[in-house]
């Protein structure tokens, strides 16, 4: 079955961070994921445009009600008007998540996916018993397509 | 913008509802929409199948946690487990509906697109003020793919 | 166990909504049931009004973020930030539901409730196959605190 | 205005961290407050007989579909059937949170409030940036009845 994987990560982001994002999207495409992400900037934007450079498919599940919010690379956007609960959605929807950086939005989804039994991979994330760190993207995008759901 | 258009109706149905169904399906996607459905059997597979078919994107926003229950011709499922709350989604996430068939979870998206400002086109659906109803496949298209959002 | 009864109507109402609306409010209260509404004006306010003059508990679900949206008679709000998908909630919540007048988002809680097995009791709203039609205010509270949950 | 104070922390929990949520939830209805919890037990259900016992009004916001599943020390209870996404809720219906230990659905919510400017006073939880770290339960209390809203 196709792997589902959400990235996640701030939307205000670092240089490495953006880099880190756009070859886990490159990553997980070229394996055949469809890319999940909250839909907007920062890591979830590079990540959309790495996936979609490398001919992936990238789903955006947007806090807000119009689907213009999304980034350019998004695909499919889902307008769902929930704010930041739609970071539950997100993390109900993937098979697994690499997290990049460590903005409290990420720390709920990567929270959530621990409680919930979803495997969580982290490239300079939190350090939470339960994450798999991973030094590089294509370590990430391994471990993300591998690992099954606990649950 | 392509139009996200979301075609409801009952996941049992009769011949004529899921004849209607794979034709609204195939006319979205030849007019290049995005064809939203729950994601189950029924009206919802029927409508799916005629876009794929087509050559269009099919979505389903799924009311279980477990993506394997999408029918085969959803190509980008989203499960929530939100039980029937997921209706709402389905609502938001469209810029207008197509109903078809009159069962109750049909009648509240129905209800909260009206609610919501987002147009509905009937095809032998429920007769309420605020739908536009139609006769066949083809105009129901015509005016979903055309009806701006009202809000 | 204690009744949960949901009220759902209009925020604009008539003032014989509203009058019956208070009287189901006093009824459910004299009977001991938790009163939901949406939390808001017209027939939400009237049945808390009647709920907390006669002494009983009201919840309101609110659909916005600020719980200094809930009508002055609301004992104990929740603010959701959820929009009319807190519909949803309210039928979840209660037991039964009773449903006066017939605007959209009342529609759609009648729906949602049909769908999920919550029996509704209906006074002059919409006539739809599965409310129990009623004709005065002390008939809906009997009909809704007696109802066991179908499903 | 009457606050609304979570207490959020898990299920299964230390005899220590029950006394603390215990002294928590008496203190807070002492000062007036409603206390907002997810419903089951450990420290929810601790938190919830403080209050009770004290006189004060306890509201569970429950992951399932059925009310039986509350604490005995719940007043009103809320069945949402939204699973860990209810986790959402309970930080957007309340003013403050105050943590009690470490698990996972407890930094879900820690991380909610966070991001979206709730207040957070943590009793030998999560050590992060945000979070005012205080050393009793008394202290907690004050701390959560005070601060106001960030946003």
């Amino acid at each position: 079955m196709t792997p589902y994987v959400a990235v996640v990560g701030p939307g205000e982001a670092t240089a490495q961070q953006l880099a880190q994002a756009r070859a886990v999207g490159a990553g997980l495409a070229n394996r055949g994921a469809v890319v999940i992400t909250g839909g907007l900037g920062g890591v979830m934007e590079a990540a959309c445009r790495g996936a979609a450079e490398a001919g992936g498919v990238t789903v955006g599940i947007l806090p807000g009600g119009d689907r213009a919010a999304a980034n350019p690379w998004v695909a499919i956007a889902i307008a769902t008007g929930l704010g930041e609960l739609r970071n539950g959605l997100i993390v109900r929807a993937a098979d697994s998540l690499i997290a990049i950086g460590g903005a409290y939005g990420t720390l709920s989804e990567v929270a959530l996916a621990l409680k919930t039994g979803v495997p969580v991979v982290g490239l300079g994330t939190w350090e939470l018993e339960g994450i798999t760190p991973v030094a590089a993207a294509e370590e990430a995008v391994a471990r993300a397509c591998q690992v099954p759901r606990l649950d």
